[in-house]
């Protein structure tokens, strides 16, 4: 015990600048992030677990409605939600993931469960049924509405009908935690709703272990947000914890040769959080903007949402 | 152009022995076998390219009912089927994949068209939506029964109805393929019915890029079949390209590595085929028996099922 803990979250990547945001807004923002640090801060700082500390960091930021996880989730093209989660353990290299669910109130609750289950991976009315079984709430598909995803959503409808939709609203909403615990072991979390007017059944990265989430006590814990289908072909969080595994090098380091270097050149937009087994935090990110923020183990808080 | 070329396939890990084998059956597996490779080996020959060759090496073994992929798929706890595929190209890391889809006659297929849109990991109804939409084969859920997967179906649900399947017959059916053609760029190809009586939606590894499918023209083409949970959480196949790439190992040492020790330890079984651009073949399991086989360019064909 008494390692030195810290706590690092996202709220997804993109084109986000000071002159689309107003100042009530990213108050807002800054609001839910600050919150989002606090709870999963003092679940460290009394001994509790980086598992505990991820995903309650997470649930606070599905259940605002700012962020594109949880209740703030993105249209599909059928006017529905679909949403993905992910969860692992370094120690144990457990994990846990739903994708296409569409009555879970929290996904990253019900990756938690599916982590410590026989499974790693359900999917679709499956994962919903899992989760209702298992007694986890459920949703109407309306408690994910809001007039702004609405008018999101038919924007890209009109623009772009049958494509994914990154140029109407070039924001990758995601969100995301990643934590260090007293002992030294190491979770890492993801949860979202993909992209606005997504079809076909169409997953991201998110909900993909190696991907879009990882955890190895040995090298660190990731947390990514960006264009899923080029986060899917880097396996971008498990590239950057074999760059600290078998080339030895740092956690800031390897973060930075995959998003900055190699999903550059796959053409590939967003960014990555990341925490060491010291403590060490890094927030990398290749777009103009990334709501993010980090606590250590005095439980100072930093927030921040450009570059 | 003319460079080395070669091609490897598999049909599936587990407990496969001579015991439980009889003499034809042991004819009708190399016979499929062999047919896959030489129809593999013909597009190599002729200067084709790696793509066209797994792709066409995989579309015959989910073809034949021997193999637990395409026709040959396994029941799921409802009594339907629902099948995954991913292809992926060495040259562009560009991917393709399909997850829990019940009306797609060859996975295989549809994943390289996947490949080529903007999409990388389609799902569900929308998957089969997909395919249907862009000319692929579609079957009714009945194309996919046989007497012999209705029995081993039966038994899964009589002795572990809420189970995954892996004890009744330890098994691992998935077939795919890995090559490197005369340009020498790589490219793997896997598909599977998955686990018998799987619920909830149930993913594995074989429709994951970076688990049970990677190919990169720097390091290796590799396709997996083993317990997909297992080797969703040791992020199989790209381990092994990044032990190549950040480490320096060689196909066999990096597939020995993750297969013989990581995998072991975390309790995975099952194997790998993967080749290198070098036209090096590499076929490593940790299970009894894996239907595997491989063709060099000289068109010399081997095939195997036992340890």
């Amino acid at each position: 015990m008494n390692k030195k803990f810290a706590l690092a979250i996202h709220g997804g990547a993109g084109t986000i600048t000071r002159a689309n945001m107003s100042e009530e807004k990213e108050i807002a923002y800054r609001a839910v992030l600050e919150l989002s640090l606090k709870e999963g801060h003092k679940i460290l700082n009394e001994g509790g677990s980086s598992l505990d500390a991820v995903e309650r960091a997470v649930i606070i930021l599905e259940d605002s409605d700012l962020f594109n996880a949880g209740k703030g989730s993105v249209f599909n093209s059928d006017g529905n939600h679909e949403l993905e989660a992910s969860i692992m353990c370094g120690e144990t290299l457990k994990a846990g993931a739903v994708g296409g669910a569409a009555s879970i109130k929290n996904p990253i609750a019900v990756s938690r469960k599916i982590m410590n289950s026989e499974y790693v991976y359900l999917t679709g009315k499956g994962a919903d049924e899992y989760a209702e079984e298992h007694g986890f709430e459920q949703v109407p598909n309306s408690y994910f509405y809001s007039d702004f995803r609405f008018e999101q959503w038919k924007a890209a409808q009109g623009s772009e009908k049958m494509k994914l939709d990154h140029s109407v609203d070039k924001k990758f909403g995601t969100v995301g935690a990643v934590a260090v615990d007293q002992a030294g072991h190491l979770a890492a979390a993801t949860s979202t709703g993909g992209l606005v007017n997504k079809k076909y059944g169409r997953l991201g990265d998110s909900s993909v272990i190696g991907a879009g989430v990882y955890a190895n006590d040995t090298t660190c814990a990731i947390s990514c947000t960006g264009y899923g289908e080029f986060f899917l072909r880097g396996v971008v969080a498990h590239d950057i914890s074999c760059l600290m595994e078998y080339k030895g090098l740092s956690l800031e380091e390897a973060a930075q040769i995959v998003i900055n270097e190699k999903q550059i050149k796959l053409g590939g937009e967003g960014g990555i959080i990341g925490v060491d087994g010291l403590g060490n935090v890094s927030l990398v990110f290749n777009s103009e903007g990334m709501y993010r923020g980090s606590i250590n183990q005095e439980g100072n808080a930093e927030v921040a949402i450009y570059s």
